[in-house]
């Protein structure tokens, strides 16, 4: 019987080497620290590539990106594949400027171990029209499922839909995962410190797995949240106190997850 | 018989471009969030006019500039102007240095929207001599409103003052808006944070309804933080709860605003 | 007798500059807020040095640097310098990369007041081998103890290693301060913060006072929150509340420390 994945991430207490946009930084960090893994944030392409090399994992972000930060992720991401350490996408909004557009795409082509985004951003990473205009999605995670397989299955990559049920394909197996709360999306940067959690997966569990544990453990702690939260000022606090009190006991491997 | 101002905002749901500092970011896309509009941060120049041009309204704030976001900052605004989006600009402590007055004064000739800083901003972008050093205001709301009144009929925009009672006009009204809670100099970026929301209510309402709607809309989500807050940590907790909690039955126009 | 040293601190409000990492921003300037004084947030070197020679205290944080920020900490420490304005240094896992460890020796060329660091930081900042890898300690503070007060003789600054127990030296006096919570590790940027209020008190008392009393307030309200936090969510919120609420009959001159 193997171990469970909180547990094994929590025991290694992997070091998470995040590239991301200005908005999530503390977020995340503070997300990676109260499920039990290790962040640094440090993005200059002078030295992104030697940090990278000896983290557990990566996990790039281009929300408030700009080309000093793009040449960082770049020399972080050779370094990590180098190193064969698992590296996580966020292509934040990727379709609301050609700049963005093009980075996303030349990004895509760098073997990223898991892609996430909402449904506008899978859709339109993988040559669709999205219907969102700014980082929410203005597409359902239903339209973006045969996009999220195809990418998949082109990339060879683990590729995740997430919305009110999440989507979880690597091109062969389809998982989905529910839980969470309604008020989640009124609560900047948890999209992005969520895809800094599944660099904390990525260290520990294969791609797949490391998604689906990531989003469970979000799911776990959202469901938990909502049920103290008067407003999304009282459910940042109580997320971040629910995603450290989760473990193997509240968050047994398979909970919120269904395997289609 | 018109329909409420929040009302007008949140069902619109209007996306806002913000360019704003390091400290605010978090703190003004959870506002905006809270509120009812839809974030977006990014500055570069390479893409940062092709998304004003998208947005409903953009929001400029000086507080950590460098040229290179100086330039985004132009490249937004431009843009904004060329579509007739609304823009409102927030010149934090624009005469601390030198660089920054002269910031300060070149996106002055830029016709923002709205103008919003304390009584030391006011003034001095006015051509008077301030009291205050750094982000804190060392004049009073009266002392600037003569120099509010005439920058605001030289400019053509709104001109706000915030403090204890904010002040407004747009070189022919004026109105004060009363409410909030004394704590609230005593956290980081909620004036920053009021200025984006002031580029949500300008989405939807002209400038000067706009500017009185986001300082109604602070106030009583200050006034209900302040009833149970027992300091800057749980005031900002509260804070975001009531934001969100506020509507047309607990905030009708008019609400904590008196016209002179 | 001489006043207290929160008391005397919170009289003066003093303007503290500083340069500090994107994760710390927001935290540091919510911190010297609630602690009482009057935070700054910039760092173009169009302006650093300007504004450098008005602020009170500057702390200066290498957590996320780039080659354009460090210009900015150099013009800012120059101004410091040739004012008598006291600066204190945070050598943010300087360790991890040459780049890092460049540019952190370079500052300490430049007089700090204070050094605040974790063990590893200290230790491998004295040349020693460090056990750490990202922002985390490998090391406890005991095994760094004699760095420290080599370093404080050789750089004739007051030299700080926090830790379960923190320990202060001038290179001939030594305190330790005791106190805070075992969460506090767990929650980002809250010894950049720490950073940053050592500023505030060095604006108003000598390093040495300063750095211990910085200490004292930090172990206060650590305790404090974590008497009703339930994991670092509400732990954060706690302790800004508990900064605040802080005063000469809580927190007398000693309370928590112990000077061997």
């Amino acid at each position: 019987m193997s171990q469970n994945a909180l547990t094994t991430m929590r025991d290694r207490a992997p070091l998470i080497h995040n590239i991301t946009n200005y908005v999530a930084m503390n977020v995340a960090a503070n997300v990676l620290l109260a499920a039990g893994a290790s962040p640094a944030m440090l993005h200059a392409e002078e030295e992104a590539g030697e940090f990278a090399a000896v983290a557990d994992a990566l996990t790039v972000n281009i929300g408030t990106l700009s080309p000093a930060w793009v040449r960082g992720m770049n020399r972080a991401i050779a370094a990590a594949n180098d190193k064969g350490t698992p590296w996580v996408l966020d292509p934040v909004a990727h379709f609301a400027t050609p700049y963005r557009a093009a980075v996303a795409q030349d990004l895509m082509q760098l073997n990223p171990a898991i892609l996430r985004g909402n449904a506008s951003e899978i859709l339109s990473l993988a040559g669709g029209v999205a219907g969102g205009k700014g980082a929410d999605s203005g597409d359902s995670v239903r339209d973006a499922q045969s996009s999220a397989i195809a990418l998949a299955q082109a990339k060879r990559c683990v590729v995740v839909i997430t919305g009110p049920v999440d989507f979880v394909t690597d091109g062969t197996r389809i998982a989905e995962v529910s839980g969470g709360d309604p008020m989640m999306p009124k609560i900047t940067a948890l999209g992005c410190s969520l895809t800094a959690l599944m660099g904390a997966y990525a260290a520990v569990l294969p791609a797949l797995d490391a998604a689906v544990a990531a989003l469970a453990h979000f799911a776990e702690a959202g469901l938990q949240a909502g049920q103290t939260a008067r407003g999304p000022g009282s459910f940042q606090v109580a997320f971040l106190d629910a995603l450290a009190a989760a473990d193997e006991a509240s968050l047994p491997d398979g909970k919120h997850v269904t395997w289609r």
